[in-house]
């Protein structure tokens, strides 16, 4: 091993490297291709519209494409993208099998936490086996199997392969299949501030990634899931069509909406008047409660009571998994208390309290809990040195010194004027309540929500997987050490689909130079022989120049006008016309994004191409 | 349509385009390689055991390999040999999902008729799919979706995809796996003689991919089998080590033995005198019958009777497939006249008479022919005129006026010198015998028999396909006609399996230099920082000609003797050793493969090894 060795490149041969590819001249009359004028049944999303239309992609099954030729072109530019970037950074490329044996995944539990999404089946021999979802076990088992030393780390691999999922709801073509394709790398680190800089540098490739994929894109905190570990980002596409939501101020924070922690609110002066109790009768929900307040108590400010001045205090029982003090796992009730106009949500709060599950407060549960009265439940019988016992906990935006009407813990009674700090307190704060546009970030401004779709997670996965699996090498003492992991990916055909859904305009697509499926289409437009003599001359022309040209050489009934429909639909970023103009020696040159057109002499269009697709 | 759009190749970016590559040097210290002295526990032959051992490939599972940096390189450079040569065709590439739907393989049938080879799973909304084991249903469906005219044809279609089988017996690592790479393709023509273009193309294509491979193959005539169709060749690489054993004789002719139709023996003179019934007690076997010959009717020119001078006659029953007439199938018994020193060899017998597959004759069957004297048949009853009814059929070998002992159809009693031709005829010939060393071929010279591995497979399948799945073509009158199809593999994983299998000495491999990892192994075998420097550079100036290097710079604990029997494991067709000549200006450039060597001046040493790379 020698210091430096971590700097090293390993490039295996590529398909995609774009500089590296063989230039070619595609014919329309003989690519595999029919283009559609109507829309599939099956789409929903414009960019899956236009991918099925202009003949990129088919559906084989739910959840489940063919690439065509075109869509393959594209498909292998972006895979070459994320190749190179990943060996920029010295990831070393290799290739799991997809089919997969059980036992790894019994090891980390997750043969078992995947649930439904996972795809089992049975071999001949009766042997349980899955279709990989993602590869954390088998990288870490064979590292295991290969490395023992401090010395042979650190150490990252990669690999672009297909991956299985059985999702619920394939939804949008190819961003959320079945089986698609992922780029997976894992770290390997001897310690925590080597995972750190691995994880470092895949952040900044990932960067390099999605920046030159050509998508508006955000990097935000997020939660690192059934992956385990620690720290974690999600690179998630800004489109209003995702199933992400995320949260962004204008000091450039951003994150999932389940990962983010919203500060407690400051303090409040205390302005409201001594607490007191009053008879509410059957006002168990806040609708009722609110319509009575104003009806029977109204305030002397004569300001009318609404849901935001209510505390409501929801019950809900926490699922922790086993340890070794309670190797059946531990069930706690846990109480948690937000205003009244606000929801809790309940993927944030399960965020919050991982690894612990969430469960419904069952009916068993509240009679369990005598003190609790159902409907009017307060902060007077809440708290972990309370009369329930039941651990009590209350949502950020509650501030010290406010003041809340709450439940009294007697059926058909609340508090007025329950003031935070002053007439109560609870045993610490969680992230409870659905995030709203507006509400305060952890800047202390303001929040606004968008919609996204996740193209890239890194994990900082920590000893989880090592500790499982017992991946331990031994360190400069001599001593056995975990190894400190971290877990990346990209989705690489969901990225094709991101890319449609943000590069397209009503007549269809209009793909980024660096991801095209050719540089350049040239349209014979026209009849007789000299013009597809002189069309079939520029084509080989631009190839000799290292271009990729799509050639729209059918003859017959196909009509001019067809072809320039055809070449909007599939959205190659130049289309030179061959056409009327040639008889006065110029041909159209069209840029697809901008739709800008200009006749260029025959005899200096070739290198007018090639300056457009250059830069 | 152009009438030269058939010529036309559509050139996917590709991975392994051997010349496009960015020229790379790998180092040692970090390359994810962990060299084994010892052979896997689970390898047989031995290119499987450098493959592991050289950290090439590992297994995952039974039948189911990673490929590991080393070897995922050579796989990509398999890989794009196969596609430059398909492309060079005019195949167009796509790539369909292996996740698929059962429907179309129910209609071909082949949901059932794979048996326990396919491997099938249950989606979680219960939804019966298949990993798939090739593709011929999805390309059909696919072509039939998109295209409707004989002037969409000519079409060839190919991908370099993830197949599927479960395979009863998994063995020798990468060469008969459960998850491994084909290349299939699929022509699809307006009538037989645009697929006999097509069929010859791809035994072009598939000639000039298996020269460039590395290895010595044969092409065969071989069965058809499980996809149905006509016209089918393999070609099989030569090994001992083989699953496949095929015929061929001085002349060229060679076939898989399944395959080989052997021509009926020429007619001999008769010599014998009248056939005879003679009792033969007790000899329902051949051995018995000899030993009875021998001992109680000795020939009168004193020359012993043995097993070859008997006929024996089998019987079987065919279970034909359903047809129109016979909805639920058939079953036809027939009775086969074989000479006794030779074994029925049932793989033969149901090639010939394909698509019925062939059942033992049970007691029952016995049973319902009274007239079958079970031990002592003979063609007295035999034939479709005869008591039984049973169509009779004799091996080829069975000459025309040759003598035989034979039953007489009465228990315990023979007939000899029952001539063929003078007393008992058959209903034809049939393909039974198993083939022995030696046996005349179709040419009239002796066969020789040898071991192989599929490595390609051409089949001409008809309208098979086209037929069960509806896809027609309007013809140039307007017709609809039914699509002729062909069907084309090559195993691309299998590939690299057999290259190690054909190179190797007892230090490593070898690798032909189309498909070696790198180019060129620079070993820096020696201490200090100069030697270190100068061995840096060599591999920095042997990139920059575009070479791709592999350099050992190990320092530290690693000796020269490790680094050498790495090289000579690792198999790199040219080693560049810099060590202690160094101080005089030399250093040391080996052959792989012959093993020479010889000191080259360093100035001079990079020109000396570009010129052994190129040839």
């Amino acid at each position: 091993m020698t210091a430096t060795s971590a700097t090293v490149v390993l490039v295996t041969p590529s398909p995609s490297r774009t500089s590296g590819a063989t230039p070619v001249v595609m014919r329309m009359s003989s690519l595999f291709l029919r283009t559609l004028r109507e829309d599939p049944a099956d789409a929903e999303l414009p960019g899956h519209k236009l991918l099925v239309r202009a003949g990129y992609v088919r559906r084989a099954a739910p959840g489940v494409y063919t690439w065509l030729p075109l869509g393959l072109r594209v498909l292998r530019k972006v895979e070459g993208i994320v190749r190179e970037e990943m060996e920029a950074i010295g990831a070393q490329e290799l290739s799991f099998p997809a089919l997969l044996p059980k036992e790894p995944y019994e090891a980390t539990n997750r043969w078992t936490e995947y649930g439904p999404n996972l795809f089992r089946l049975v071999d001949r021999k009766g042997a349980d086996m899955l279709l990989g979802p993602t590869h954390e076990e088998m990288f870490t088992l064979t590292v295991k199997d290969m490395y023992t030393s401090y010395k042979d780390l650190p150490l990252t691999l990669f690999q672009i392969q297909t991956k299985y999922r059985d999702e619920a709801r394939p939804r949008a073509g190819v961003l959320r299949g079945r089986e698609f394709i992922m780029k997976d790398s894992y770290s390997f680190d001897v310690d925590a501030s080597g995972l750190q800089k691995a994880y470092d540098a895949h952040r900044a490739a990932y960067v390099k990634i999605f920046d030159r994929l050509g998508f508006e894109y955000v990097v935000v905190q997020a939660d690192s899931g059934a992956m385990g570990g620690s720290a974690s980002e999600e690179f998630l596409a800004v489109n209003d069509g995702g199933e992400d939501t995320f949260v962004r101020d204008e000091a450039g924070y951003a994150a999932n909406v389940e990962a983010v922690e919203i500060p407690p609110a400051a303090a409040v002066p205390v302005t409201a008047g001594p607490a007191h109790v009053e008879d509410t009768p059957g006002t168990p929900t806040i609708e009722t409660l609110v319509a009575a307040l104003n009806a029977d108590h109204a305030r002397a400010d004569g300001h009318e009571w609404t849901a935001a001045d209510t505390l409501k205090n929801v019950l809900v029982m926490l699922v922790h998994p086993a340890d070794e003090e309670h190797p059946e796992g531990r069930r706690e009730p846990l109480a948690i208390g937000v205003p009244g106009d606000r929801e809790v949500d309940l993927a944030r709060l399960e965020v919050t309290v991982a690894p612990a599950a969430v469960e419904a407060f069952a009916e068993a549960d509240f009679a369990a809990h005598p003190a609790l009265a159902k409907g009017y439940i307060g902060p007077g019988v809440l708290g972990e040195e309370k009369a329930t016992g039941i651990r009590y906990l209350l949502d950020p935006s509650v501030a010290e010194g406010s003041a809340w009407v709450t439940g009294a813990d007697e059926h058909g009674r609340h508090v007025i004027d329950l003031v935070h700090g002053r007439d109560f307190t609870a045993d610490g704060t969680v992230q409870a309540v659905e995030i709203r546009e507006g509400d305060l970030g952890p800047n202390g401004t303001p929040l606004t929500l968008a919609r996204g779709i996740e193209m890239g997670h890194i994990f900082q996965l920590g000893t989880k997987y090592a500790e499982a699996l017992g991946l331990k090498v031994l360190d400069e003492n001599g001593s056995l050490v975990t190894v400190h992991m971290g877990s990346y990916g990209v989705g690489v055909t969901r990225a094709v689909g991101v890319i449609a859904e943000d590069n397209h305009d009503e007549l269809g697509l209009v793909w980024p130079r660096e991801v095209a499926p050719f540089d350049v289409h040239v349209v014979a437009a026209g009849k007789g022989e000299d013009l597809f003599v002189a069309a079939g001359q520029l084509a080989a022309d631009l190839e000799a120049q290292g271009l990729d040209v799509l050639y729209d050489d059918r003859a017959g009934k196909v009509s001019p006008g067809v072809k320039f429909k055809d070449a909007e639909l599939v959205g190659v970023p130049t289309i030179l016309v061959v056409g009327k103009g040639l008889a006065d020696g110029v041909v159209e040159l069209k840029d697809r994004r901008s739709g800008e057109r200009r006749d260029v002499p025959v005899g200096e269009v070739v290198a007018a191409v090639v300056a457009e697709v250059r830069g």
